[in-house]
């Protein structure tokens, strides 16, 4: 382990939640919408204000991919996403997460997610396994075992892939839930509560998942993007499968076979 | 607002809260499956239990239906359910409240939901509006708006009615979640933060939906079962409707033309 990125990370999970705390009970919590229909609060902003001027502080040879702002142009990058769930968050629902990876050319080499909401910090570093506050963490072992399967399968009106075609065969065999955040649902897959996460995103969606890659893979589970392949997070994504071990393969079939790509001037018809 | 109810509701919340922090956390926090593959915990038993014992106490002439343990035999009747989102509760994922409601000839004429984690609680009494911790809340006024339109969408593989094909109408201009638990959705239509809630449930599900109809109701909102009808709240119910009042119509048009009753024999094809 790293030591000074793994205090680095923890300082800036501390400063996260004090910031999430802050603001995620005032009536105006400065939601406001961005061109693609995303939300953005005043606790991302803040959250990203003090990442960069951290890592300029402290990592002077890293730059800065945030959900909002960048800093720098370096084959190391913090990639961070203040508030993942931002939509819950702006709504005073407890699922939202920070999220911050070092990224290497391309590969996570460490990665955090904090869920402030039940203190629980989840980490990995590459080879190291993956922990929750200290406590080693794997993934689950269920098959298609109904209600004890639980997965996360994500839906929204910008999505670039249309996965409710797959939802039609998962909901049979497992019971999937969307809880508004693929960094919270990931790390619960890392934590052997889900069995996996399906992600729809490709442009500028590498931010929401980096962390989770490394944290899912260091827990035993498997990531890949919607044709089965790795990928980098330094750039656009083709999706996101996170599952564990014995899914893997059925639920790569099913977005193989179902998961269509969305034709953006059709999207809202 | 009749005092006597208010403040032995108060007192449920308080005392649900205690226990739902008391095994939250806990490695073996008791989930086990029923016959119908839903979940107990631990605490849902003991809260059943203690309000067996304060009705018994405080409402002599009342009976209690409860998730797990019944009691009595009356008109009145405080239906409960202790852990609304067991599965979410026995994962240590944060999405679980206390539901509980007076239930008069089949009518729910108080109802309140406690939030534990985020320390809400809310409450209607028939014709006197809702509240959230004594403030008094309504129902958004959003139409389809995309991103800014959040719903609930709930499948799982018990499920009785097959919504998966209403989703395909709905993901395209609004942002369907599913956060494991029907009872917090509802309170979240009335709170503003979603705008339509679908439960696609029958069989003894009356329990989860009970408190969730009369604040839905008195915070502005329209409830219904899947074919536009009021249902009674003290037998099996056919589906559950929560909206804001712009979208209703639209909502109850896709769910009466996309919803298939599922049958019970090709569940688990």
């Amino acid at each position: 382990m790293d030591k000074k990125i793994f205090k680095f990370a923890k300082k800036m999970c501390r400063h996260a939640k004090k910031i999430f705390f802050k603001y995620f009970d005032t009536e105006n919590n400065g939601g406001h919408y961005k061109v693609d229909n995303t939300i953005v609060t005043k606790a991302d902003t803040e959250i990203n204000e003090y990442l960069i001027k951290q890592v300029r502080k402290h990592f002077p040879d890293c730059s800065v991919d945030g959900e909002e702002v960048d800093y720098g142009k370096s084959k190391k990058v913090w990639i961070c996403d203040p508030v993942d769930g931002t939509a819950m968050y702006a709504r005073h629902i407890q699922n939202a997460v920070f999220s911050l990876a070092l990224v290497e050319d391309g590969v996570p080499t460490f990665g955090c997610i904090l869920d402030p909401f039940v203190d629980k910090m989840y980490y990995a570093f590459k080879g190291e396994g993956a922990f929750i506050n200290g406590k080693p963490t794997r993934v689950n072992e269920v098959g298609w075992e109904y209600m004890k399967t639980i997965g996360q399968v994500d839906v929204w009106p910008y999505m670039d892939w249309d996965i409710v075609p797959c939802l039609k065969h998962l909901w049979k065999k497992s019971y999937p839930i969307s809880i508004g955040s693929v960094a919270h649902a990931c790390a619960l897959v890392a934590s052997g509560a889900l069995a996996y996460c399906l992600f729809p995103a490709t442009i500028e969606k590498h931010v929401d998942v980096a962390a989770a890659k490394i944290i899912v893979e260091e827990a035993g589970g498997i990531v890949t993007d919607f044709d089965g392949n790795d990928q980098r997070y330094d750039t656009h994504i083709n999706g996101v499968i996170m599952t564990n071990k014995v899914l893997n393969k059925d639920i790569l079939d099913i977005v193989k076979k179902y998961a269509k790509k969305v034709d953006r001037e059709e999207k809202k018809d």
